[in-house]
C-alpha cells in the first residue's frame, strides 16, 4: 500500500492544489512550502533566497550556469540547499504524506510504497490559472509559464539526471486542463487506496 | 461524456488487454487487429503487409526512409495505407467505441468527446511480458522492445508531427507494470464515465 504520494506539476496546472485536497481526504499532511521553511531554518538563508534556488536554476543558460557557480571542490551554495532539502524530505518521509516538488520523486526512488504523480496542463488553462491565483504581473502569463517551466526542468535534470516530465518517470500522469483538479484528486485518491 | 477511447501504449506494456477489457466492461466493442482486416479489404494488400505499414516505418533509418520511398509526386504505398486507415477509423468513430493504436488520437484531434490514454511499462516487465504472450524469438526481448518501440514513434512522428509518447498529448498515462492491468482497467472505466 502507497504510504507516500509526491506530485511533479507543470507550473499553473494545479498539481499543489491537488496535493493539498488528496492529503484532506486521506487525512495525511502535505508539505509544499512546510520544506522551504524547515529548509530555511536549518541552513540560514533567507526565504526567498530557498524559495528560488530550491527547486528552479537561475540564468538565461541555467543549466551551464549551474556548472559554473562553483568554489573549487565544485560544490554550490545550491547543492547546499538541495542536500538540506533532501536530509528534510527523507525525514518528513517517515510518516505518509504528500509531497509537491522539490524532486520528491527522485530522493524517494528506492522506495516502493510511493505513488509517482505528475500533472499538466495546456498553456491557455496554466495561464488563466496563474492570472487568478497570483494575479497579472508585467511578464505575459506565456512568458512567465514558459520560463518556470524551463527552470524547474534544468533544475530538475542537473540534480537527478532524469528528464523532467518525461512520462516513463511516473506511475500516472493526469491532464488537469481537461480533467478538472477534482476528477484528478478522486482517481488518487482511489488509488492510494489500492496501490 | 466520452464517446471514444484511444489507447497509445509501449509495446508490452498490455495496452491491448486493457483496451479489451475497459470495452467489456463498458459494452463498446474495441478495434485493433479489426481495423487491419477492414484495410486489407478496402486496399487489396496482404495482411502481413498492412499489418507491418500501418503503425510502424520500416527499416533501420526508418524516419528517414520514409522520405525516400516515393514517387514522383512525393507519394507512398505507406501513404496510401494511411489514409486508408483513417477512413476506416473516421467512420467506426461515429459510434462509442475503444481504439488501440495507430495514431487515433491524433485521427481524432478534433473531437472533444475522446478521451486520450497513454500506456507504458518498464523494460523487466514488458520483456516478460512479450515472452509469455509471443513466445520466444530469435532476437533478445530486449532488442524486440526497442525495435518496435521506435519504428511505432518514427512512424507516429512522421504522419502527425507530434512526438509519440509525450505526456502532454494524453489525458492520462499509466505505468501498467507498477499499476498492474486491472488497476489500469478500473481507472479507465471510472473516468469514461465522468468524462
Amino acid at each position: 500500500m502507497a504510504r507516500i504520494i509526491t506530485i511533479s506539476r507543470q507550473f499553473g496546472s494545479g498539481g499543489r492544489t491537488i496535493g493539498k485536497e488528496v492529503a484532506e481526504r486521506l487525512r495525511i499532511p502535505c508539505y509544499d512550502s512546510e520544506i522551504l521553511e524547515k529548509v530555511v531554518e536549518a541552513s540560514g538563508f533567507s526565504r526567498d533566497y530557498v524559495e528560488e534556488r530550491g527547486e528552479y536554476l537561475s540564468g538565461k543558460s541555467s543549466f551551464f550556469q549551474a556548472f559554473v557557480d562553483r568554489d573549487y571542490n565544485g560544490h554550490s551554495i545550491q547543492d547546499d540547499i538541495f542536500m538540506i532539502q533532501q536530509e528534510v524530505i527523507l525525514d518528513l518521509a517517515k510518516s505518509p504524506c504528500v509531497f509537491v516538488g522539490r524532486c520528491a520523486d527522485y530522493i524517494l526512488r528506492d522506495r516502493n510504497d510511493c505513488l509517482k504523480v505528475f500533472i499538466h496542463a495546456d498553456m491557455e488553462s496554466r495561464a488563466r490559472r496563474i492570472v487568478e491565483q497570483y494575479g497579472e504581473k508585467s511578464d505575459s502569463p506565456m512568458k512567465r509559464l514558459k520560463d518556470k517551466d524551463s527552470r524547474r526542468a534544468a533544475y530538475y535534470q542537473f540534480y537527478t539526471d532524469m528528464k523532467w516530465g518525461d512520462v516513463r518517470n511516473y506511475h500516472i500522469a493526469l491532464d488537469s486542463g481537461s480533467l478538472g483538479i477534482h476528477k484528478c484528486v478522486d482517481i488518487l485518491e482511489n488509488l492510494w487506496k489500492t496501490f
